[in-house]
């Protein structure tokens, strides 16, 4: 029962319900092809961040999307 | 110093206020019980997250609510 | 299905299996008597660390034990 | 940046890393996938814990191995 | 590529973007002058959950605050 | 309480004990000059993670370390 957590920022509105749906199956169908098991009992977690709460060196993605 | 992070579904309105103090509570009594220890110390922090956004064997709470 | 997870240091060599074994019990009926959910699909996860890895004010709990 | 973690109990000899190296390319291109981005910049990071640290519905996975 | 994540309570309004931006920027290079690497690439994201969802000894912090 | 996780691949023989207590000032400094809190309070916990379980782009790190 392999527990997946994806982490990512909330962007251009977030990330819809069927991409989530998408997301969820597509890690574990991942996950079970790789040890040929948790298909039925794989779970997967969203958190979706502020880009303001999201920082790489030293800089948050909002500073960054700024700046692109 | 224990912490002790739980994640669950918000559902029906989510945990209330009542719930999630009785939560802290109990979840700190049973670590006190097992380790004689973290008392005064024990952290539990509560994460409630969308069905939308937790999904088993690849499926979303939300769509396995909308079947049963 | 609440995911609990407990972050604890490895103490005076560390949890014993039959500890964590009530620990996972006793988190579970914790949750169950709050919520009346999740009795067969409580996960509970354990990470234990080192001293040298946790510390409290600036300080760790391998240099807090020294000094008590 | 997505964030991708993957909880997982220590198996028969635990994770090879092939296996790991294949898990961290497909969870990848499952992000990808779905959200058109993070290919390069995508993290994936594994946790393998004991089966002992590890409970569903109050039962260690080492118990529950036994009885079946 | 470390990744450092906070997880603070939501007071007082919140933390404001400004004080997020510090944040990042200090950690970051407190991770540096200690590891000598990471300048580009740590990752810094930050959780800030209410002040019911976070208890110390059993205690919420909305309850703490009450009585002090 | 903020509870700061650092997240970090075990390189050159990990990091040492003295890296683990300045890293643990250092971040509990760089919290309590943002917030003005903290300081006996902060919790700092540090997982090294082997550079097999650690992917950027689908590239384990162990790889990447290869062909540079």
């Amino acid at each position: 029962m392999p527990i997946i957590n994806v982490k990512m920022t909330h962007e251009d509105g977030g990330a819809t319900k069927e991409q989530k749906e998408q997301l969820a199956q597509k890690l574990t169908q991942a996950f079970v092809e790789v040890f040929k098991r948790g298909e039925k009992t794989c779970v997967v977690t969203v958190d979706e961040i502020s880009t303001d709460n999201y920082a790489i060196g030293g800089e948050t993605i909002t500073n960054i999307r700024k700046k692109s």
